[in-house]
């Protein structure tokens, strides 16, 4: 008899966006041709970048040409896309990461599951309340044990140091859910913590390009010592619109061992062993993000995001909501009143105006009480949707 | 202190086609200038299909315009993918296999070793030798138990039902890297044993569009029972040169259970955790395989392949040499003289006629005494190979 991995028992029933999408359903089968302002999954909706595109369509055109195609792709990503991230992402904030630490994937939420491959599963995880549910998930199918860490609005989000043992921490900063990015001080602790205690710190960086604060980190890696201790995602997703294209990266120092083993190679055992590599013609895409015109268009779409936020934000505080992130980040954490829990302010926010938030319910225990929004939709709908909300909330 | 997987130190040093690559690049080093045929890895090298790139160039523009953009795509791919699957390869064969129990990835390997995470350790897995190397890594990787299965020449590659018990099966038909299909006598014993069992197969059928014997199977499902015990992997790869480019799909049927619980609702759970699908522009090509243009094309790749495969079979055989595979089936399994070892035959190989090929010992212990060989490069090149490689072994 096959058995099965009986941890997916322990599961919550629907991963929350699935959820989501679910209440989204019902809510047009009852109200159709309402068209619902999604606020809720945090989705672009800028298309890609000219610059992005021009180079797929050559990278098409190549795959079309014997001369010119391609077949396997070398599991850890092209040498021109991990150097042009090397040189921009990490060189240029004077973080020593060469391109050979660099893998390059289909996702962040595929690596920030998958890295759970090379580590034993006798470790304690450290995970954020609230918090993104793939880093909960993915240990709660293999059985570890986690230990909570609480955030909260006293704490700007970010959350003490461990009392107790801890061996794997997730940190994720631009914060998701919460909107709330970390100073260099408090990031320091984590790492000090980290290289004290031999842990690892799987660091969450997705929402980098968001930060616009004088002083703030914008990689790991800008802490010393962070490279002994910590494991970098990051993503093209929010950076530049590639959630339906599909480009991310890992960076596994090569300083980063634990019991004597690198955990650079075991990581590129994995990926050699259970992954084929990135479309060329999105790591081609993905590469053109890097070059003047892409640099150029991205500072132009994630400053409308920017503006979005800061337009929701103002039309928050000024009717009397109390709200977090949306400075250095796309997401916002709206305070909820005491009497409404936040699947309540769901269904009330999508009933009444038409809008889809995420409850913070779904992403932990000290999430309830809350709802994230994004800024990732049209400039018009961000201009109504704050005081719409309010409307709702201010009852 | 964070633990590894102690179970990595116990993987080969390196994988197969990196140590190829390997020997391949000092080659190169020594004889600069020099260009080796590959043979070796299976890689195919004629370019995407027209169908294929104008879909995928519309797709890019469609991605370049904010009213056409898509961001997230499903987990399990989108609809008209699965819907074309269903219908192309399974309902076309009479298998009743719904668009909802296929689910598109980035790859076959990616799938046979993340299939993993939904059975628990304690499963005894049986696996083919010689193999595709991942399935052994992969469950090497959680530690579990495997069994080999014997595939030698008196049982045409298939091995014999096993003698003790076992709860997982791989089998890989047409056979990579034997290149031997499966008949439907064969097959359905399997299908039998694995129901009277409760056992999973793990079924790989990367190679399906190589099949051109009347009367072998081309899927699992058209075994009956089979949608009770097996998994389908299925690929784009190899069928239309989608190697750099990206696609597969692996068919969980709802009437798998296991300990009650079904198996398509696990691997849902899994990718939509774990996994955020397959890029918009990617699904838009491989469904384009399935337009009659696309069709015609692939019939034409296809074809070419094939015929590189008889010949090259031919030329082995009408220089004394045993060799198996190469009819439905772009692998011919070439056996060596007793005195030559798989890596001296490949150093040969390479050395004095400039060919790389596979070491049979890179997929097992039972490879040994064989290398395997490609069709995936130019007829000219097939012509005169067959011919050179006998002359090596002919010594």
């Amino acid at each position: 008899m096959a058995g099965i991995n009986q941890n997916y028992l322990k599961l919550p029933d629907s991963y929350l966006f699935s959820e989501i999408a679910a209440r989204k359903r019902i809510y047009l089968e009852k109200n159709p041709g309402a068209t619902i302002v999604n606020m809720g999954i945090g989705d672009v909706t800028k298309p890609l970048f000219k610059s992005v595109t021009d180079a797929m369509t050559a990278a098409v055109s190549e795959m079309s040409d014997s001369s010119t195609f391609r077949g396997y792709a070398p599991e850890q990503g092209y040498s021109f896309l991990r150097e042009a991230i090397a040189r921009n992402d990490y060189a240029a904030r004077k973080c020593n990461i060469s391109a050979d630490e660099i893998f390059i994937s289909d996702g962040s939420k595929s690596d920030c599951a998958n890295i759970t491959d090379i580590f034993s599963n006798d470790n304690i995880v450290a995970i954020c309340d609230p918090v993104y549910p793939v880093y909960f998930d993915s240990n709660v199918m293999l059985g570890r044990t986690i230990v909570s860490m609480e955030c909260n609005e006293s704490g700007s989000f970010v959350p003490e140091l461990p009392d107790k043992h801890v061996d794997i921490i997730y940190l994720c900063y631009p914060n998701n859910p919460t909107g709330e990015a970390i100073t260099r001080e408090s990031l320091k602790k984590w790492v000090d913590y980290a290289n004290d205690n031999d842990a690892v710190i799987l660091y969450d960086g997705a929402y980098e390009a968001y930060i616009s604060t004088p002083g703030l980190p914008h990689s790991i890696y800008e802490i010393p010592g962070a490279d002994r201790c910590a494991i970098e995602f990051r993503s093209f997703s929010k950076s530049a619109g590639f959630t339906g294209t599909r480009c991310a990266y890992t960076v596994v120092p090569k300083a980063l061992k634990r019991q004597n083993v690198s955990l650079r190679d075991m990581w590129n055992r994995r990926q050699c062993t259970k992954f084929n590599g990135v479309p060329y013609i999105v790591q081609r895409g993905a590469e053109a993000v890097y070059s003047a015109e892409g640099r150029r268009e991205q500072s132009e779409v994630i400053g409308y995001y920017k503006r979005n936020a800061a337009v929701l934000l103002d039309a928050l505080k000024n009717n009397g909501i109390t709200a977090y992130g949306g400075v250095d980040s796309p997401y916002i954490w709206i305070k909820l009143p005491e009497k409404i829990d936040s699947w309540t302010a769901f269904d009330m926010i999508l009933n009444r105006q038409c809008i889809a938030t995420t409850p913070g319910a779904g992403f932990g225990k000290m999430g309830e009480g809350y709802i994230r929004i994004t800024a990732f939709g049209k400039y018009e709908e961000a201009c109504v949707a704050g005081e719409r909300i309010a409307e709702v909330l201010n009852i």
